[in-house]
């Protein structure tokens, strides 16, 4: 039983491979009648893309998106919007070394114990190359939001040691100030001089990503198991390389004492602190919503390793060409789209609870 | 369009409000013709009942559960297993003091302002007495997953600032040794003093819960979407206080090099360091699986807190009664259930990746 | 992967066997905030129940429908609905001789074949019993409705040869004044004798049921899956016996050419004709829904029969004690609850077809 | 909440309008490992495609699928298939006259009522071009059943009055010996003759559909609501056309008694009769599943029909161009496909009924 699909109402299902035809996805459940602006949903896209500046992998696709139904005259007709995103780097013999190797960290074991076969050209369907798809949703979730006034702020924290550890909402142009995505300028220069640096090692290092939503609606997530911040949870700890996701105070709550961590309310029902991140009981209580995820270092690394073949016998894994040092710049709008499409779905979902 | 589900195929439904008649839930996709031991699903109960030792809320439950259906002589019969727990503290007027107020860091807020009524007595469905239901449908997944020689491992990491800090597999009975379920006899009883001391000042405080899962068998976990780690977050991210979820390396991988957390392949599959926790690229690779788990203190405290009640008005808020000054010892079962639930309901979403 | 859920947002879920403690359900997904009639359901319930006439079963149950969640102050708060009824009947020894039989056209074989093993005891989960759960669930659904001025009106069309065969909407009171639930005096009474000769003959009879749906707004529906005859279809095929399903002119609109069957408008949107049964595109165009539904006649019968048992040899299977000779007259309810259920889940699907 | 999905494990979610680039789909839960005739797909679009013959529609469309992911060195992969049927025939000028019109019987009137836009080209999401990305999830799912022996035989069993009125299993070399698809040639040649003379008048007729299904294992079925007649009831329902479905006996069990009804069992678990229509209980017995489909005559006409446009003033529809007299004989396939999706999403679900 395939898990291709996220979302309940506005539900996104994706297909493809790293270089097989194209990868794509059909997105059901999107709202009629509200025009699209097909050029920020490819800007989106260009966010992601590699080869977008120095510090990441220099790979060439230009991830262009095709709209094969669901839009008519501009606007969304409330059937469902089918999407391709051409591989322009299809079909190489790149992969064919890895045909029957297993490299560490990497999902390849996994998916041919799995599957008992594995498409081994770049990744295959554990590329992250799917995420692209994603974007698409995302941004399509994102322009719907926005006409409801609720907007996101989704940067770099953390680039290995360097922590930026602020909570607070940065516009756009801040973030997009810099190739690292992190709006403090002198921070982000640092975080950059660290991924060149790894990058010339041929190594690779982790980071993690705040994102902050503002003027969400009071009462987005369901009871019991559909809390808001699980669901925000599964989204991200399903982007690859993810292994971690805490909602505001997150783990330093940990040590806290109750009378030190409840936010009490002011008169008009917001909060003088926002441990809770916006959401109280599974549920949006009107503050901001604030998150952090982890990514570890990306497995692919241009260093030689010892690793297994299907044989079972030891072999050698040569890193070769281009990798991202650092995934996570490139990784801030995958983490903005999912939480979009998140938050747009149970905004949809929230419209049944009267009747 | 309400939450009340978890799992896809072993699909828990569960109902019930802290002080209505009872709470309870249906069980659908139990695997047929399994032995049940219904003592061992009560034993897990009990672990979680209120009042079992000095350093938990003294509140009076029995947590006593009835099935009433899908057991046939003992045997699941594939039909759906329903199930009440009746309330034993109902209806008192406990709570009518808190109709009209909104405690700090609970849900009274967000459920009013969502649905506009508010059962109040105890916290009404917001109680973290509903996750007695996750706890039978856990243990009649754990002993289904014994059967197969599936074994968990959930025991306190952390609490306040005492942090055990291990990744092992321990068990049970060096679990249960202890009132904090610790299974390091010397951090264990720092934990329970501390524990102690809080409870004294009235107030609460966080904690931490790890889980190690041995014998997973390779394979479990679906791309792309649902991969094994990203339904155990939304699990876990799902049960009441919960603020953080971590798969193998965690946040800690930020920080590393793809050098130094690269898990290396040993000739058998296995591999020479776990910091994937037991899961690769979203599916189980035969490690053991292993996550951490982060509770916020709770927010009742036995201290009186300024807040506002419905009209907006300030008030303050006494603590009364019986509370849990930390609440992790008493959560340990409850991970351990949506753990065994996750893992149950991927073990049988994997039976048809073959025709 | 078990089926014992039904509709996407207003979601019953249940469980129970016929001999078992007690048969019941969670209905999540209730609209907030809505004052119910508890008796009103209760009444639903005894229009189903066994007893209720000369010319049904005698079996004695009460059906007596508890709530246990769900309502706070006679209101709905949006929570789970959780709800037994318990079973009077239970553990008879009635059965012991069905445990090796396999009875002709039940579901014993099937059920032991796919599952290796059976509550025999009055067909345990296959009993039609089950149906009282759903009646529970559709006259929430039904009171629901109702305040949005949506009616139903339910009738047996057909028993044997002797035919109704009226699409009319008819007022409970005409429905409700004969044993066999027929709004046709004359038609009632030739009815009533034919199911008390069959009776007397210890033998069965199939039927037909006729629904009728008023002021259903226009655009429930959703394409192209889910068409709303195609759930509608789908509820009224689930119920114990049913065999066949048509809306609007169903199997005779074969028979008509284009020109005739074609619905011409009216400038106000309605239909001069109806062969559509009140969806076009599968979506409701605001024309009365009108389907009917075919049972088969049932398979207990008080003669003796051929069968096998579970080595495959021959026996006689006995009828005894009780049974519907028609089952059509105490289908009535249960076609309108699950009609009732289809239509709310539509309703609220509906609402998130905009921003 | 929009319903473009089929299936629970083996799931189609299809996107595209009549008129717009292309339709589509993805297909998940695909078993892998599992080698692909593409060509055989082909053939069975082939069959459904319009001008293939003298007696249906002679609009063009080569209706060519090209498949985008999940395949791999012929293989299924395990991952989604991700396909695209581009549209050969789009944005053409013929629509405009409709742009302001609802047609009598066709889904304009419920379109635009319910999203408030419609993409009028011929159809949008309303055509039945839609069902090719059925036929091809439909074409795949039976490649897979044909390797563990399930076959199907589905045919044309009426057109008008004229009825073929049988239940065996037919070979396809039969069903394809002539433009119907009725496998006795006199019957056929009446049917035949009868589409001729009403494709002359410029008017449509209704038919019907048979199915049989053989060798399908004991067990596909879920009680209480995924009754297996209950899903095929709903796949054949949501075709574009269909107005009713009957299983076994259907609705001529209505005057039937149960003494006659019931199917005797042979000492192997056979039945001597098969009034059941291969389904006992919701679960399949072994026996040949059997169920007719009703069609009703297809809206389009080509005669003039007075109608109203979106002011609510009167006009005059004019049938224009080419149109399908009797739709029954290309539906054949999109019936089929149908049935294959669920009774290998059955299939699969009943993997999990043991651990």
């Amino acid at each position: 039983m395939a898990g291709s699909s996220f979302g309940t109402i506005f539900k996104l299902s994706t297909f493809g491979e790293s270089h097989e035809f194209a990868i794509g996805g059909v997105i059901d459940g999107v709202p009629a009648n509200f025009e699209l602006d097909i050029e920020a949903i490819q800007k989106e896209l260009d966010r992601r893309k590699p080869g977008q500046s120095s510090i990441v992998t220099q790979r060439k696709e230009s991830d262009t998106v095709q709209f094969l139904s669901g839009i008519f005259e501009g606007k969304t007709t409330g059937a469902p919007i089918g999407f391709i995103i051409p591989n322009e780097n299809q079909k190489s013999k790149d992969y064919d070394h890895l045909k029957d190797t297993f490299r560490p960290s990497h999902a390849d074991f996994t998916y041919q114990k799995k599957f008992g076969i594995r498409d081994f050209n770049g990744g295959g369907r554990s590329s992250a190359r799917e995420t692209a798809c994603r974007v698409v949703a995302g941004a399509i979730a994102k322009q719907l939001l926005a006409s409801i006034g609720i907007r996101f702020s989704t940067y770099v924290d953390q680039i290995g040691e360097i922590r930026f550890q602020s909570t607070d909402f940065f516009e756009p142009t801040a973030i997009e100030a810099n190739l690292v995505r992190c709006p403090d300028e002198k921070i982000a220069v640092e975080m950059e001089n660290l991924v060149r640096e790894i990058r010339k090692e041929g190594d690779t290092i982790g980071g993690a990503i705040r994102c902050v939503i503002e003027y969400v609606p009071i009462g987005l997530g369901e009871p019991v198991f559909d809390k808001l911040h699980a669901d925000l949870g599964k989204a991200m700890l399903s982007i690859n390389a993810v292994k971690g996701f805490e909602i505001g105070s997150g783990f330093d709550s940990i040590s806290m004492r109750g009378s030190q961590h409840n936010d009490l309310f002011n008169a008009d029902g917001t909060t003088k602190t926002n441990h809770s991140g916006g959401i109280q009981g599974g549920i949006s209580n009107g503050m901001p919503i604030s998150f952090r995820v982890a990514f570890k270092p990306v497995a692919t690394i241009m260093q030689d390793q010892l690793s297994i073949n299907t044989e079972g016998e030891e072999v050698t894994v040569s890193g070769k060409g281009r990798h991202d040092a650092c995934v996570v710049p490139r990784a801030v709008p995958i983490v903005e789209a999912m939480a979009a499409i998140t938050i747009l779905d149970f905004h949809l979902r929230n419209k049944s609870i009267h009747l």
